[in-house]
This record gives structure tokens, sequence and C-alpha cells, in this order.
């Protein structure tokens, strides 16, 4: 399948290249010139914009920053819309997988729409290892029919592809899993603080609570990265701390009151003013116990 | 191996029943004299006090309401200490699988090991259906001697048996158990709230994260059953609203800030004010719908 890929960063990159090595017909455009070099010579074409990479292609898929980003790669000058009206084409699918505010999704996805494109925002969770082995999870919101056409994409991408439900199902799915993780994250730390300074080892309650009710894939993995003092991200504090500043968004915006999320970016924030910002979130240990002075 | 039981509520029933199929000799107490009577007719002796009851056991087991029954049967008059002294015995093992506060347990230890009983705290996890099932999660605070002497007991009751470590460290297991499953409960609730107030199907954003780094096992068990609007314990919310409050009261002897269990806790006290005490705690969703206005 002929696919456009926008965005070669830390994830777009490795996306980008699983696309490649199932046999899609890939043309990519980043921002940066050097960005490109390494798809260029894995076999991808390059395009001058994402109007010209999108010329023609059945799907092109984004993997930015931010929503202004998404905006601006798919709305803005020699955009994707720019690039789907050139050509006159009504049958371009757009695929934003950021993780951005399902609020700003839902708008740009009516905004492509006034201009004859498709779009379905699927944004992930697995982070660069799951990207680098093509095993992420992709939570899809958007069209049956455009759900259908960008399938072959999602699948040499991910492991677990869904189809949740219409324009915006997909980021607000990717906020119910960074408020798991995040709060999860948070309880694992606060228990463990209080085994230590209670003098019982955390490692021995890990033990005892991973075969019962209390058990998370957070308890497990971050659990043990946690108590071993490996603060390698993993996936950073800053972006854990902005995807939770998007779920507080959309609880205000739709009145809703989440306490143990509320208490959760609460602690992310300090995080990030700590200076933790780079490390991965287990760093809540040693944020906890720095409060109480251990 | 001879052993005595006290307390043959929900809990201590089936335990003291499991004890007897396992071909251990026991002989229990209990304050009411019908609660007796089960498990005479299943073969067991049945004592007038917890004096009595561990005249000639190796190891007495308690599993009461809170710390002053405890107290009671361990300390008072006519308790087990009375027994052992009594006798003029310095081997008896006494252990508590209640869930009561870390310091008090360690209180009672202490009291114990003074008129010559070795004190275990041993609470589980798995509720009623582990109960019966024989397959509790036992974690359990006290010396290496006492631990050796009990083990018998512990194996024929429960599937995960954990020696944590000294005097109280079973307690404060439980009460990172507590935290865990009660964090987790109300993160699973509030992203349910998200997804559905924003018009995405919980169901299916259940079905999206339970293969990924956001799984729990509440997000497995309680989420469903919370979807389902399955609100029958489980493990009914004034019972965890009880624990969390012991967690509570440990972190304030501790001086932690624990943030995440503190806006938890007080989501349990507001369940229980209103009126879903009796209600297994994914009644949490419900409270979130209520505060919500759905």
């Amino acid at each position: 399948m002929k696919i456009a890929f926008i965005g070669l960063g830390i994830m777009g990159r490795p996306m980008a290249l699983n696309l490649l090595k199932a046999g899609h017909d890939v043309t990519v455009w980043a921002r940066r010139a050097e960005s490109m070099a390494p798809l260029a010579e894995a076999g991808a074409k390059t395009a001058a914009s994402p109007a010209e990479a999108v010329r023609d292609v059945k799907v092109v898929i984004s993997m930015v920053a931010d929503a202004p980003d998404v905006e601006q790669v798919m709305l803005g000058d020699n955009s994707v819309a720019a690039g789907a009206e050139a050509t006159g084409r009504r049958d371009l699918v757009a695929v934003d997988m950021s993780t951005i505010a399902p609020s700003a999704a839902k708008a740009i996805g009516e905004k492509l729409a006034a201009r004859g494109v498709d779009f379905l925002d699927a944004p992930v969770s697995g982070g660069d290892v799951g990207a680098i082995a093509g095993t992420l999870s992709i939570m899809v919101g958007g069209s049956e029919a455009g759900f259908a056409k960008a399938k072959p994409a999602f699948e040499a991408m991910g492991k677990t592809v869904v189809h949740v439900g219409a324009s915006g199902a997909g980021q607000i799915t990717k906020a119910c899993n960074q408020i798991l993780t995040g709060v999860h994250v948070m309880a694992t730390a606060e228990a463990f603080t209080l085994a230590r300074r209670a003098g019982v080892d955390p490692y021995k309650v890990r033990e005892a609570l991973m075969g019962g009710s209390a058990y998370s894939r957070v308890l497990e993995n971050h659990g043990k990265r946690m108590l071993d003092g490996n603060f390698k991200p993993g996936f950073k504090s800053w972006m854990h701390q902005k995807d939770l500043n998007i779920v507080m968004n959309s609880a205000h915006e739709l009145g809703l009151c989440l306490p143990s999320t509320a208490a959760t970016a609460q602690m992310f924030n300090a995080l990030v003013g700590a200076g933790y910002g780079e490390d991965d979130s287990v760093r809540a240990l040693t944020l906890l116990e720095n409060m109480s002075g251990n």
C-alpha cells in the first residue's frame, strides 16, 4: 500500500521502518532533512512537504509532538489537506498517532472532513520499545471505512489494534491508559514508601503481592525498576505529565471529578518541578522519599 | 498438629474447616455458641474460652474483626496469654490473621512476648472465596521459629504464604495490598467515567487496555463487574474503608505523604457515606457518576 509518514522522531522513525519492512511503499516527510536520511537509505521516498507526500498515497500517518503540530501538518500551509485539495481527491485517509487532547482530535477531524479527508485518531502505547518491535497497542477513533483502509498499516506497526469508536475515541482511550498507568505508578511508589519507612523490605512486599488482586503490570515492571533504582526511561516523566494534563483538561471540559487522577497529576507536576522530567516516572519513589525526609 | 481457632465468621469458619480437612486436630472458640456448632459437626472440639482452647495446642489462630478484639482474645480475661500462663508453658505460637493496624500488631506482639507467647501477624487477601477454596494469600510478620511452627497451618488455608519480615511486617504488607487494590479500583472507575461521559464505550476501552501496561487484576475482575453493574461483594466498601483508614493512620504515625491513597481513602469515606458500605467497592463508578450528574 502507498503510505505517507510524517514525523520521524523516537517513535515515528521505527514505525515508518516497520511499514517498509512489511512491504509498503512509503513516502516520508519531516521538518529536518537529516531525520529523513535513514528512512531514505532503508528505501523510503522523501517529499518536500506534507502536501507533496500525500499526492498519490491511500493513507497518511502523522506522529508528532502535540496538537499544534498536528494542526499544522494536517491543516496549515503545504499541509495534508492542501495536498488533497490540490489533486482534487476525496479518498485520502489521514491518521494521527500522536497523543493529543481528545477535543483537539475531534476538531481536527471535523476540519479535515470539510476538506474531503477522512481522519482517524490512533494514539499508541508501548513506547519506543514497542515501536521498534512492532508491538504497539493502537487505539483508533473514526469511521469504519477509514479504519478498514488504514488497517494494513496498523498491523505492520502494532500487535493490538482496537477500533474503539467515533472520532476522538482513540484519544479518550489513550487518556484512560495514561490515567491507569500514571495512578498505578503512584500507588506502587506509595506502597513501597510505606513498607520501607516501616522497616519492611519492599522487594518482599512486591513478591507477596504479585500473585493476588493487587497485581498490575506496573507493579511487575515499573515496580522492579523503581526498587532497583533504575530511572532510565521507559517513558519520560515530562511526557506522562503532558498526558495527565490532557486528562485533567478533558475532565474540566466534561465536568468530571477524578480524584485519584488529580492527586497523581499533581505528583507528576512535582516530578518535573523537582528536575526528574527526563527520568522515568518510577522516580515517583524518590519524590515521595524526599518529601518524607528519607 | 493441634491447633486452636478463635473467631468463626465469614472468613474464620471456612479457614478452620480447611484445617480440619487437612487432618489437623482443631479446637474452636467463638463468642457465640451457634458459630461453633458447624465446626463441631465437622469434627472440631469446642472450648469455653480462648484460655481453655490453647491448653495443649502448638498454634492458636485468631480471625476477628479489629484490634480491640485481638487484644481481648489474646491478652484479656480468659485469653490466650492467660491460658499459656495457667499451664506454665512458653512454647505457644499465637497467630492473628485479622487485618489490624501494624502498630497495634507490634504492640500485641510485645505484650504476648512478655507473657511467653510468640506472636505472628498474618493477615490474608483473597476474601471469603479464597478462604473457602484454601487459596488465600498469607503475609506473615514475626520470628523465623514461630513461622516454621505455624507453616503447616498456613499451607492448609492458603496458596501463597510469604514470611515478609519481623513483627508487624505482615500487616504492613496487607496495608500495601489495600493501597494498591483500593487505588486501582478508583483509577479504573475514573477511567471508565471519562470514557462514558465522552461517549466512548467503556467495555471497548477495557478491551483495548487489557493487553498493555495499564493492565491490573482490578481492571480485569473489578472492571468487568463495575461495567456490568454487579455490586455484590466481593469485598464490602466499609471493610476497605476501614483498611484504608489503617493505612492513613500509619502514614500519619510515620510522617508519610501518600497522595493518591489519600484521595482514594476520601472516596471510600464517600462510598460509605452515600450508603454503599455493604456493596462492593466497584460502586466507585456509581459514586463518580452521581458526582458528575450522570
